[in-house]
C-alpha cells in the first residue's frame, strides 16, 4: 500500500539536499576565489558522503532511495514491491530533485561562477567527467563502483537503510551508514570517472547546467552524458540479481 | 511548562562551548605560529561540527538550539511552543555564551594574535566575511545553508536533535547527527561566506572583536555584520514554513 | 555447529569488497592522471577504514573476520570454538576474496595503470612495501599494529564487531568501530610498512600483481612478502593469548 | 566496592593503546622517511582520537580515564566515590601505561627514529611543547583545552563515557563520543601547546624519551614538563568545581 506521491515528493526533498550539498562541496573545491579552493579529494569525498547523510535523513518515508541505481537494484532484488509505475515515480521524483540542488548551488556560487576562467571547471560542478576518456572502461568503473553502494545497501537492510528505524531520531543514525559507504567509494572508486554512480546525479544537474545562464559555460559533454547513466543502473542492476541470492546466505 | 532559567543557562552553556571550540579553528589555522597554520578548509570544517558536538552534548536540557535561526524556524514552524518570551530567553543566552566563547579563544591564543600581522586574519577568527563581497548573494548563500541546518535538524526530531533521547549517553549518540550535518553543510555551502548560518554565531563573537584590547586589530566590518544575522533568521524561518506542511508528508 | 560452506561464501565477499575499496584508494592515490593524485595519507587510511566497513557490514554471518591474523587470534583466544579445519575454510575464503578485490581494482582503474610509468607505484597499489627495509624492525612494527588490532577486536565483542548485533542495520552500525580502528591503526603505526596487519590483504593482491597482466609491471618483491604474513599471524596470537587471561579482568 | 587491582590494571591497558596510538601518529607525521611524513595537523587530530578511542573501548572496567585530569576532575565532582588511594591507584595506572606506549612507539618507529636528524622532532612525539614559549598563557591554553575534554565527559554520563554502557559492543560505540570530542579539542584549542590535556600523556613519554638510548637525542625539555601536568590537573578540577552544581541544572 504505497503512497505515490509521498514517495515523489519524499525522492524529490531528499534528492535536492543530497545534489545541493554535493554539487556545493565540488563548487567550493573547484571554482575561483572560494574559501575551500584546492581543498583536495578527501574534502569532496566527506562533502558527498555528508550530502547523502543530508538527503538520506530527510526522505526516509520513501526509504531514501535518491539514486535510480538504488531503486533498479531493489526492483530487480525483490521485483514484487516494485512495479514499474513505482520504479518511475521514483525516477521522477530523482531527476527533479537533483535539477533543482544543482539550480541551489548555482545560486549559492553565483559571483563564483561568474569569476571563474575556467568553463571545464564549471561543468566539473554539475557533472561527471572521465579522467582519461574511453567510454568501456569508464562504463566499467562506475558499474563496479555502483555495484558495491547497492550490494551494501541491500546487506544494510534489504530496502535502504533508513527503513529500519522508525523513530526520526533513529533515521538520523540510520543514515550515517551510507554516508560512510558513499565516503568511502568515492575515496576509493573514484579516481578515473569522478563516481557518478546515479544516474540523476549525473543527467539531473547536466540538464541544469545545459539550461542555465551560466556565464562563459562551455559545451556540457552530452558525448559522455551516457555514461554515468548506463554504468550505474547496470551496476545497480548486477548487485540487486547477485544479491537476491547471495545475501540471504551470508548475512543471516 | 518550560524552566526559562533552566533554558538560559543551558543556551549560554552549549554556545560556549561552541564557540571556544569553533573560533578556536579558525584561530589554529589563520594565526601566525600555530601548530595547525594552514592546515586547510577540512579541518576548519571538522573543527566547527566537532564544536557544535560538544555544544550540544552539554546542553541538552534546552534541546540545544545554540542558534537564533533554530529557535526561530523551530518557533515558526510550532508557534503554540514559542511564546515570544522563551524565543527571547533562547536567544539572549546565545549571544552570551557566543560572545564568552569568543574571549576563550583570544586567552587561549594570546601570544598568537599579538603575533599575527594581518588584521584581518585576527577578525576572521571572531566573525565570518565574504569571498567576493555583495551583499545580495552573500545573503542568498546564507539563507540557502541555514535552511538545510534548520529543515534537518526538524527532520531529525521536530525540535533539535538532543530531544529524543534521554541518558546523557545517548543524548552524546544524538549530537554526532547534527554535527555532520554543519560539517556537510560547511564543505558545501561555505565557500562564498564562510557558513555563519546562525546569527549569534557571527554577531557575539563580532562583539567581542569590538569591545577586546587584541593588539593590532583592525576594523569589526560592521558594514557586513547584518549579513550574516538576517540571511540564517530568514533561512531559518523559510525552513520553519517549509517544514510545517512537508515534514509530516515525508518522515512519517 | 557453524556452516563452513556459509562461512566460506561470507569470508569471501567481504574480503573481496575490503580489498576492492583499500586497493582502490591506494591507486586512486598513487597512479597517474587520478582525480585523487596526491590526496594524502589520511585519504588512504579513511579509504580503507571505509573499505572495512563495507566488508564487516556485508559479512557479518562469518563474524566478518576479512583477516586470517583476527582468525588466529580468536582461535588462540578460544580454541575449542575454532577447529582447524574451520580456521582454515577462513583463510581460504579470506585469500580467495582478497585476490578478486585486487583483479576489481585493476580493472576500474586499468587505463591508470597503462598510464603510470613508475613500477613501484603499481606494486605498491597491490601490497605493501617498507619505507626502511629492514626484515627485523618491519616485522615488530607489523606485530605490533596487528597486536593492537586483534586485541581491540576481541575486546569489541569477543568474536568480530558484528557479533553481537542481529538485525542487519545494527550490524552497520556495528562495522563502524572496527572500522575506526583501522583508521586509527593505519594513521599512527602505518608510517614505517604501510600496515598490512592482515596476511592475506598482502599476498592475496601480490599473486594477483603476480598474474595479472599488467602493462609495465615489475618485480612483485617476493623476498619481503614473507613479512606481512608472519608479522601480523604473530601479532595476532599474541593478542589471544594476552587477551585470555587479561580481557575478562579488564573489561568485565 | 573497587576492585583497585582491576581499575590499575584496566588503566595500563588503557593508556598503553592512548599513549601507542597517539605518540604513533606524531612519529609517522614528524619522522623522516615515514610514509605519512608531512601528513597535516588533521591527521594527527585523527589519530589522537582514534587512540582514545581504541583505549577507552579496552579499558572499560574502570570507567576508562586514561588521564588524571579527568579523575581528579570526577573526584572533585563527586569526592565520596573517590577515596585518596583509589585516586592514586588510577594515576598509577595511567603513569606506567603511558610510559609503556610510548616505549612501543619507539620500537615500532625505530629507524626513522634513527635517521631523523632533528632532536627536536624526536623530542615532539614524546612529549608537547609549546609553539610560543611562555608559561603563564600555555598554562591558560591548556586549562582551558582541558576544562572543555573533563565538562564534557562529565556530561556525557557523569562517570566515565563507557560507564553507562555494559555489553562490550556498546562500550565501542560509547567510546565514539570521547574519540570525537578529543579531535575537536585538538583541532581547535591545540594549536599554541600540541594539547597535552593529560598529565600522564605527556609525562610518561617524557621520561620514556629520557631513559630510553634514542639514538642522536636532545635535551627532554624538562623546563617545560610542569605547564602540561599542573595546567590539565587545574582544567579538570575546575570542570569537577563547576559541573557539580551546573550539569545537573542544564542535563536533566
Amino acid at each position: 500500500m504505497d503512497n505515490l506521491g509521498t514517495i515523489f515528493l519524499s525522492e524529490i526533498v531528499g534528492t535536492f539536499l543530497l545534489l545541493l550539498l554535493g554539487t556545493g562541496v565540488v563548487a567550493n573545491v573547484a571554482l575561483a576565489k572560494t574559501k575551500g579552493n584546492g581543498g583536495g579529494f578527501l574534502l569532496v569525498n566527506f562533502g558527498w558522503g555528508l550530502a547523502v547523510f543530508a538527503g538520506v535523513t530527510a526522505a526516509y518515508s520513501s526509504g531514501a532511495h535518491l539514486n535510480p541505481a538504488v531503486t533498479v537494484g531493489l526492483a530487480v532484488n525483490d521485483p514484487g514491491s516494485y512495479p514499474i509505475g513505482k520504479v518511475l515515480v521514483y525516477i521522477a521524483g530523482q531527476l527533479i530533485g537533483a535539477f533543482l540542488g544543482a539550480v541551489g548551488t548555482w545560486l549559492a556560487y553565483k559571483q563564483h561562477f561568474d569569476d571563474e576562467p575556467n568553463p571545464a571547471n564549471k561543468l566539473g560542478v554539475f557533472s561527471t567527467g572521465p579522467a582519461i576518456r574511453s567510454y568501456g572502461w569508464n562504463l566499467i568503473t562506475e558499474i563496479l563502483g555502483t555495484f558495491v553502494l547497492v550490494f551494501v545497501v541491500i546487506a544494510f537492510g534489504r530496502g535502504g537503510s533508513a527503513d529500519a528505524a522508525t523513530p526520526a531520531g533513529l533515521a538520523a543514525l540510520g543514515a550515517i551508514p551510507v554516508a560512510l559507504l558513499v565516503v568511502g567509494i568515492g575515496a576509493s572508486l573514484g579516481g578515473p570517472t569522478g563516481y557518478a554512480i546515479n544516474p540523476t546525479r549525473d543527467l539531473g544537474p547536466r540538464i541544469a547546467h545545459f539550461v542555465l545562464p551560466i556565464k562563459g559555460k562551455g559545451s556540457s559533454d552530452w558525448a559522455y552524458s551516457w555514461v554515468p547513466v548506463v554504468g550505474p543502473l547496470v551496476g545497480g542492476a548486477i548487485a540487486g540479481l547477485v544479491a537476491h541470492p547471495l545475501l540471504p546466505l551470508i548475512t543471516k
